[in-house]
């Protein structure tokens, strides 16, 4: 049996970002079919996600030393150039199309959701974003973080422990004081696995519309929710 | 001869925190005169202060490992009430008084200064302050940061290069294209060392009223204002 308040809740909400908060899909699909108008920039976008959990892996396992994940990013778009037989782009460009990581659009009820949140709960981010793409992204998407925590905080990747309690330690509170919000299972159950209390929320088009994702609830987390103004809706905010 | 842009500017303003942007000294002071009102305040406040850089220059010395701000000032706390006969306090009572550095009030025109200068600059902490005490400070304070930065995500505290550079390698920046704005010019000289630019803030009641303190030029800074409106007409903000 599971012990949990009647009316879950937190003083720390921290938001995991990419497919969460931001939609990575079009963003990054739009920016490649710009620069490169022959290439399918869905199927380019979903390649270098893609590319992101084993290079992170390699790190993690200590194959390759500490790497922020803009180098990650750009070692994987390097990759997906040459096998995609894309020679001529100039160093510059491949600096900005590297840097559409930074440009990525919040999901329409973002803004108006983490503003509600922010009345009543101290708002942090924590992703595997380097702390300068993430930055960057909130200034040009006017997303009103307390504080931007980062795995370059905490020199590890989620879902390593450290990051999720490293949260806690950050604002010296008890685990069950932060609150991890995402629209991903296996983050969420490492949390709760660190005793954080989580929230799901539901993304069907992080992958595309034309490639929904199951977005059932999972009983085990603390609140389930379709987006951030429903989520506000849930903590009274 | 100096060569410098006939108008300094810079991407990021990374501004010192603890005189420039809050007034510790009146603060400090009230909350110890609420919690202790037979001890002066003001001479407890000062004698808090001035235990913080001899504890800082243990943990850069190696002598102490890495330890945050929150627990420096607790160490200096328990010292200073032995000194001052001060044994009736709770450990509740003296984790609160601790924590009477995360309650600090911004200077009269921090607020208006900052949402001026955060058009057309990225705004971010650079203090030796951890990052919950930041976090927790502007959120009570309407500080709107864009991001929080801090001795604790690099390691080292101010005045080692690690801090500054620190700043310019987050962002991926050249070093000329972050500003340190703070009220001490041992700050700015060891920031200009490194190559950033700098800017000085008049304070001269960091202290208190009763002992002003020089709030002279130094030449050597890019800019010298008044205050962080002053700084916002400098930058044509």
């Amino acid at each position: 049996m599971t012990l949990r308040p009647p009316h879950p809740s937190a003083q720390i909400l921290a938001f995991d970002i990419f497919g969460t908060v931001v939609d990575w899909h079009s963003g990054v699909a739009r920016e490649v079919q710009t620069i490169l108008p022959d290439v399918d920039g869905d199927a380019f976008a979903l390649a270098w996600r893609a590319g992101y959990q084993p290079a992170m892996r390699r790190v993690m396992s200590g194959e390759v030393g500490w790497t922020l994940i803009d180098d990650l990013h750009r070692m994987i778009l390097d990759g997906l150039l040459a096998q995609f037989g894309l020679g001529g782009l100039s160093e510059t460009q491949k600096q900005h199309l590297n840097k559409a990581w930074h440009r990525l659009d919040p999901w329409p009820d973002v803004v108006a959701g983490l503003t509600r949140l922010k009345q009543k709960h101290t708002l942090c981010t924590l992703s595997n974003g380097n702390i300068g793409l993430l930055t960057n992204m909130a200034k040009r998407g006017g997303l009103p973080w307390d504080c931007i925590l980062s795995a370059e905080v905490f020199r590890a990747y989620k879902p390593a422990p450290a990051t999720y309690l490293g949260v806690a330690k950050v604002f010296d509170l008890p685990p069950e004081q932060v609150m991890l919000v995402a629209a991903h299972q296996d983050d969420l159950a490492a949390a709760r696995a660190c005793g954080l209390q989580t929230v799901y929320i539901e993304r069907p088009n992080e992958f595309g519309a034309a490639r929904p994702k199951d977005v059932s609830p999972d009983a085990a987390n603390s609140l389930h929710a379709k987006d951030l103004l429903a989520l506000a809706d849930q903590l009274g905010c």
